[in-house]
Order: structure tokens, then C-alpha cells, then sequence
């Protein structure tokens, strides 16, 4: 049996390298490749790809796992080896009912879908999209034809970023935390709009890089294990535990936004650090679920950077490295501007008090679509009123409406709701981490991560993929994903800030 | 006919993508990977390179080469394919004449080889290497035992860089040239030292290399397809025909030297982007051999970028860029500075009087160790009895002797005497561009470089590796690779610089 194991984690390791090698031609196509290496990069992407598939799902595999189930069966359900059987299981059954017609034919329309998406962007003109999306909408159907039926058609499409979440499940969290939004952003707009012109004026591009990585050292993040560099869209990517890259990028209307990026990807980047290295070439290596992933962005972005005492400690420093900007600016007048809540149009854009409600619409719409019960043709009808209901603003045209995310246009739905629910989860993290270290404000304070660092390693890196997440946020939490801890750190913060 | 040949160049176009993928991985370690992500490269390459060795060895392309060479008996034997299928049966056969087992063991005792080599130097301690560099031998030699019997064993050796050129006629050529070498350095010797101290001062770094891609870019190196960053050693490489990436370094205690290392490798990256577009992704892409390739970079290097008419135009650009430093220096002595003749004991610092002398030196002990005559235990001091009649110096120890360069502990035999081949061959080169461009020079005053660039487009760059070495030169040049014009070069250059 030790034997079988060994060689099937032989064959995963090889299927693991191959994964890291798409991952670093992709972390270079986005940060430094010359745009005449565009065509080829596809070239080596599709065929990286297409190798890793026949190995994943190569026979070989498929017997191995057969056996080793049988043998493992009665064998402690929480070792180590028991969850990368399961995991694997799940990954390879999910690789195999997939046919290779289906996957060229998803590559050919996506790849049409995302140039008819930028040209429908660009004219603001959702009928160029809509045929398009129309075809990701149907493909996305017989996606979910593979499988066995499942409580909810949506649910097939969530698995593949949350094992093991329900549609129903979602729907509930965000059926309770909808209208507490709602009513927090109506309670806001009745106070005064905060001035927060000193973030829109222009910082120099070096020194706010050399902060943002004074910052991501003192987070913790490990520069032998990782570095930073600039892309279109931050990311965060890794090659091993032990080689996690990040992404920033300067935006010119709103400089200061590089920090809460870096913190962002810091937290991403800091739980793929924190991966048991027994983990290493093996499918429980990698973040367990992208919600959680987005809970350690958030957590260190939000939680963490936009809070009072992280910047007790570094706002003098961020004083002394932009006298004019901020120079006479006191702190609490920045700590307002850049908690500052606003409904605007663009997701990417939206605060902590918004965020969720661009979520939410969304994966209304998701769900309509994929039920049939929502036209493509009516998206952007539906799009508006819920915009104006939700967030009380209406798109001017489609551009910045239904058309604003990329998501769709790549053939991905099922994926938009992990964004909230790593709010969610942040929040309830960050209730148990401030019950399990009291003084963590003084710590942060004084300019110590350490304690917050190992707290999330110990609960939540360590483990990587081994648990559901679910799974791991009922053992770390003692409860499921909820939106009580979140709302309530809303409505204590928003309060303190307005005045409500 | 055409269907398998068009399903042979797809299979070759796999191999190319995953020998790409190779580079890219090679590319990052050595410009931005982390020290931590090491190990899990080194997985990575390992992965990918048994992936690539099992596609190309595959049966499936030995029988479409096998049908494909009948049908082809009597075609057009310089078309296209037929030359793609010619350097496919060499590649498929070296590459299956290597029992994978041996492939491994090289593996592992270069591994160690190269940790006992760097141990070794830094103590200056040939005993630590010597036992390895003895497997290395016996390992070369076995691995041209699985070759049909040449005329010399080492041409088994040299093939790999040179295709087709033979030990006798490497011999033969650097016979003729060794003794010119020797007394032209004599004569040098006999006259005054020149004053060079101008570069051995500090310059600033982000200027010099600012200034080497001015230079790049008037040379026609296309920023679209290509790049420049950072590495420990300065290299080219390419991942397609469109996306070329050179490396440059700063030296401190010669800083200038970015300018030649740039220069350098843009020779190299001219070539690879001047490939005919229609050898993408298969084996006709790519410079033809080690030895061509160090033409293209010795031509831009030193032909151009240590000549005359170059300075005249750039030297008044350096000297703004850098007034403190060669302000009030006049270009007569710049020039002089930059071709200054010194025998030394490193092979990667020497000039170009001196440098074919370091290759021959080595060639003769590799011949040696490969046929038995010369025993490894006794390389130190035969290395040092050489050094002192061809350059007149005799290392201290040897870390600057027998231990210096990083070839043999990586297990290379047969790849040195392709630096000084192309030292023959650029100058072979410039004779005819010289006599084909007849107002060269005055276009150099200029800043006007097209001409050259186009001339080398079309005589040698859009061939790829279509012909061999030998063949490509005697097709440029009238004559196969010969000492008489690099002699006649030096013999000019240096009668002048130095009044001989």
C-alpha cells in the first residue's frame, strides 16, 4: 500500500510541476514579456496545458486512486494521506467527465467571447457581447450535464472554487446580509461626505513601492520566498511554497491605493507561504478555497491596514515620505478618507460598506441565467434596477454596467461570490483572533504583526488544501460561513467613522 | 506526403513549445526567482526536460521520419523540409543513441561535480575537483561510445555544438592562427602600457545601462520582441523568434563592461530575431551553432563596438552622460583604453588579442583527457606550463588556473573551441561586409547600423539553423571558417594602437 501511495504521489508531484510551470509562464506573461511574445506564449500554455490533463487523467492515476480508496477505506479520515486520496479523487473525477471536445470547444468560444467583451466595453454596447454570452451561458449548462444532479444546477459551477459549498447555503448568507447593508449605506448617506482629496493628488511612484514593501516585510512576507513586482492587474501567483510572487500596480488618480493592493496580495501571499511543507508537490499544496484566499487578503488589507491602530504606527512614516501630501493632515482626517464609503458603479473600486452588494447582484444574475429564469438580452435592464435598488446608483451606459467584469467573457460563472464570502470569513476570523490575543490593537501599534501572523499560519496556512472550507471554517471558528461577525464590524466601524 | 509531414512538424511544435517552456524557467531562476524557490525549479526543469525528451523520442516521430526520408529521396535536398527532416534525424538520433539511465547518472554526477567545483575553487584546491572531473571524463567518453566511430572521438563531442565540423579541422585552423597569436602578443609586449585607469573608476550604474539600450536600439534590437534585465552572468535566450531576452550585469571595478556585455548579447538577440518567421516552433529556429551564434555577438561586441567610427559617434554622448569621468579625456585615449592588450590569466576578462589563446589552451587538454594522453591529476600543471608559453603568465593558484571557468563541472567537453571559432568568423564576416558595404565606416559616424543589420538578416540571421556551420560560412564568405582574416584584423587593430 505504501508503495501504491508512493508512486501515486510520484505521478502528482510531476502533475504538481506542471501546474507551476503554466503558473510562471503566466506570472511572465503578465509582468514582463514583450508584447511579440503574445502569440507564442499561447502556444506554450496550450501545450503545458494539454500535457498536464492527459498526465492528471492518465489511467495510471484513475487505478491507483481505485485501489488505494479500497485500502485506505476505515483508515483515519483526517490523515494527511486520507484527505489528498479525497481531494484527488474529487480533482480527477472532475478532469474525467469533462471530454476534450468540450474543453477545445470552451477554449474557442471564450477566446472569441473575451475579444467581443473588450470591443462591447470599449463601444459600451452589450448587444456585440450578448450572442457571446448567450454560448458561455449554454456551455456552461452542458458543463454542468457532466455531473450528477445536484441539489441546485448552480452548485456544480460554485464547486469548482468552494468544495463542498451549496448555492442554498450562499443564497441564505446573503439573503441575511443584504438588507443590514442596505440599511448601513442608507444611514451613511444621510451624513456628510468625508473629504478625501489628499488621496487623489500625485505621490511618487518609488517611495509609495519601497513603503508598500516595508509594510509586506513587517506583515511577516518572506523576500527569500518571494518578491513583487508590476502588472496590469495585481495578483498573486506561486511556483512552490517556497516561491510566491505578487503583483502592484500605480494608479495615477489614486496613488495610495498601491499600499492597500500590496497589503492585499500580501495576505494571498502570506498563506501560501504558510503551507506545511510536507504539502509540497502534492494537490493539498495551495489554498483551500478562494474564499478563504480572499479572507487573507482581506484580512490583512482591511482588518489590518485600514484600521486605527495599523496606522498609529505607520501614518508618521507615511508623513515623513510625503510631507506635502499629508504632511498637515491630521490622523484622523486620513484614517476617515481612506475608509471613506461611497456607492459607486465599479466593483473593483467599491469600499468595505459596498463591496458585497456588487457581489450579490451579481450572483443573482448568475443564477437566473444559469436556471433560465434571467435572458442574457434582459442582463442589463436587470442590472440597472438592482443597481438602483442595492446601492442607489444607476449605470450611465453598459460599460459601466453589466459590462464592467472580465469574468464572463473568459467562460467563468460560479466564481463572484467567493469575494464576499472571504469578507465574511475575514470577519469571523478576526472576531476569534482578537478573543485569542486581547492586545492585538497594541500590538499593532507598536508595529508587531507576529502574533496576528502566527495565529493564522497555526489555524489556517498550515493546513493548505486538507480541509473543506466549511470544513475549516467550522474548526477554526466553531461555526460555518456567517455574516454576523461581518456586519457587526461594518456597523461598529461605519458608526464610529459617521456617527451614526 | 504532406499530411505526414504537417503531423511531424505539429509534434515538433510541441517540442519546441516545451523546449521553450525550459528557457522561460531558465530565463526566471537566473533574473528574479527567489533564492527559496530553487529546489522546486530544479523539480520543475527536471519534469519538463524528461517530458520534452520522451515527446521527442517518441516511436510515433521515428516512423514519420523514416516514411518522410524515403518519400523524400531525390527532392529538392536545400528546400525547407528537407533540411528540417536532415537536422530532425540528427536530433531525433543523438537523442536516442542516450540510454535514459545514462541522461540520469550524468545528472547526478554533474549535480556534485558542480557543489565539488565550486568548493574547490573557493579553496583553491584542484584535489577536491579532480575525482569528479574524472567521472565527467569517463562519462563523455561512454557517452561517444554510443556514437558510430569517428574519425577522432572528440568529434562526437564537438558535433553537439558544431554540426559537422571535425577535431582535425578545429586543429588545423588554430595551428595556423596559435603562433601569429603568440608573436603579435610579443610585439604588443615589447611597447608601452596603455592607461586604462579611466575604467576601473565609478560610474553610475542606471546611466550605463540606460546608455547600453540607446546603443541596443540603434543597433535595431526591436523592444516589442524582446528585453533586457539582470543577471549574475550575462546570457541571451529566446522563447520564441518574437521574444528575445538579453541579460546584462554592472561590475563594479569595471563598470563599462555592462556597455560590451550589452553589445554582446544584442548580437546574439539580432540573430535570434532575425530568424525567418516560418521556422517557428520547429527545429529550424534558432541560431545554427555555438560558434555562429558568438560570430553574430563578437561582430557587435568588438568589430563594431571597440571600433572607431562606433566612438566617433558615441563617444560624445558618453562623455555628457559621464563628465567627471571621461570629460577631459580625448577619444584617442578612450579608444586606446577599450582595446588595450594585456595577458591575463581569466578567460572572461580577456581582450581580444589574447582571448583565442585561453581556448586553444583548453581544446588541447580536453583532446587530451578525451583520448587518454593527458591525465586529469596532471591538468593543473599542464595548465600552467601552457598558460606561461602562450600568454607568458603563470597563475598563482588554481582558482585562476585549471579551476576558472564552470564548463567541465557542469560536465561540458567540446564547447570551448566554438568561443574562438567565432572570434574566426566574425572577422571572416567583416571582410566581405566591408567589401559589400563599402562606406561602413562612414555610416557608423553616423549612428547608422541598418545596413550592417540587414546585411547579417539576410546572410546569415533568416537562415535559422538550416545549414550547417561550415556551410553557412562558405556560403557567406566564399571559404570555410579560417584564421587568415581575424589575424589580419588584430594585425591591423593593434599595429595601430600600438605603433608595431
Amino acid at each position: 500500500m505504501a508503495e501504491k501511495m508512493d508512486k501515486l504521489k510520484s505521478l502528482l508531484a510531476e502533475v504538481s510541476d506542471l501546474n507551476a510551470v503554466g503558473a510562471v509562464l503566466g506570472w511572465d506573461q503578465q509582468t514582463y514579456m514583450p508584447k511579440g511574445g503574445a502569440e507564442a506564449r499561447g502556444n506554450h500554455l496550450a501545450t503545458v496545458g494539454k500535457i498536464t490533463h492527459q498526465k492528471f487523467t492518465s489511467d495510471e492515476i484513475g487505478i491507483l486512486l481505485t485501489d488505494l480508496e479500497k485500502e485506505h477505506m476505515g483508515a483515519e479520515p483526517d490523515s494527511d494521506d486520507a484527505r489528498l486520496l479525497k481531494l484527488t479523487r474529487l480533482e480527477y473525477d472532475r478532469a474525467t467527465r469533462v471530454p476534450s471536445e468540450f474543453v477545445a470547444e470552451f477554449a474557442i468560444v471564450t477566446s472569441k467571447a473575451f475579444e467581443a467583451w473588450v470591443e462591447a466595453r470599449s463601444k459600451s454596447d452589450f448587444s456585440i457581447f450578448q450572442p457571446h454570452l448567450e454560448k458561455v451561458v449554454e456551455l456552461n449548462q452542458r458543463y454542468i450535464s457532466f455531473f450528477p444532479p445536484a441539489d441546485h444546477p448552480y452548485d456544480v459551477l460554485l464547486d469548482q472554487f468552494e468544495r463542498g459549498l451549496k448555492t442554498a447555503e450562499v443564497q441564505e448568507i446573503f439573503d441575511a446580509l443584504r438588507p443590514q447593508q442596505v440599511e448601513l449605506l442608507k444611514a451613511i448617506a444621510g451624513k456628510p461626505q468625508i473629504n478625501d482629496t489628499f488621496l487623489h493628488i500625485d505621490y511618487d511612484q518609488q517611495k509609495l513601492w519601497d513603503f508598500s514593501e516595508v509594510i509586506a516585510t513587517k506583515f511577516g512576507f518572506d523576500w527569500e520566498r518571494g518578491r513583487q513586482d508590476k502588472s496590469a492587474h495585481p495578483f498573486t501567483t506561486n511556483f512552490s511554497i517556497n516561491d510566491v510572487r505578487i503583483t502592484t500596480r500605480f494608479e495615477s488618480e489614486n496613488p495610495i491605493v498601491l499600499l492597500f493592493s500590496t497589503m492585499h496580495e500580501t495576505g494571498h501571499g502570506l498563506y501560501e507561504l504558510g503551507i506545511n511543507q510536507a504539502y509540497e508537490r502534492t494537490p493539498l499544496a495551495g489554498g483551500t478555497s478562494l474564499a478563504v484566499h480572499e479572507s487573507q487578503s482581506r484580512l490583512w488589507e482591511n482588518l489590518v491596514g485600514r484600521s486605527m491602530p495599523f496606522w498609529e504606527h505607520f501614518y508618521p512614516e507615511l508623513q515623513k515620505l510625503f510631507p506635502v501630501q499629508v504632511g498637515n493632515l491630521d490622523l484622523g482626517s486620513f484614517y476617515k478618507g481612506i475608509n471613506k464609503v461611497q456607492s459607486s458603479l465599479i466593483r473593483v473600486n467599491a469600499d468595505e460598506a459596498t463591496y458585497n452588494l456588487h457581489i450579490m447582484l451579481r450572483l443573482e444574475l448568475e443564477i437566473g441565467m444559469i436556471e433560465g429564469t434571467i435572458k442574457v438580452k434582459d442582463l442589463p435592464e436587470i442590472w440597472n434596477i438592482k443597481m438602483d435598488e442595492y446601492l442607489g446608483v444607476v449605470p450611465p451606459d453598459d460599460a459601466e454596467g453589466v459590462l464592467q467584469d472580465i469574468h464572463w467573457s473568459g467562460g467563468t460563472l460560479g466564481y463572484f461570490s467567493t469575494y464576499a464570502l472571504g469578507n465574511l470569513i475575514s470577519a469571523q476570523l478576526w472576531e476569534k483572533i482578537n478573543a485569542d490575543i486581547p492586545d492585538l490593537s497594541e500590538k499593532f501599534r507598536k508595529g508587531e504583526f507576529g502574533a496576528l501572523l502566527d495565529w493564522l499560519r497555526e489555524k489556517v496556512h498550515i493546513h493548505g488544501s486538507k480541509y473543506e472550507p466549511q470544513e475549516l471554517v467550522q474548526r477554526v471558528t466553531g461555526s460555518k460561513i456567517d455574516s454576523g461577525p461581518y456586519i457587526r464590524y461594518l456597523n461598529q466601524k461605519y458608526s464610529e467613522i459617521y456617527g451614526l
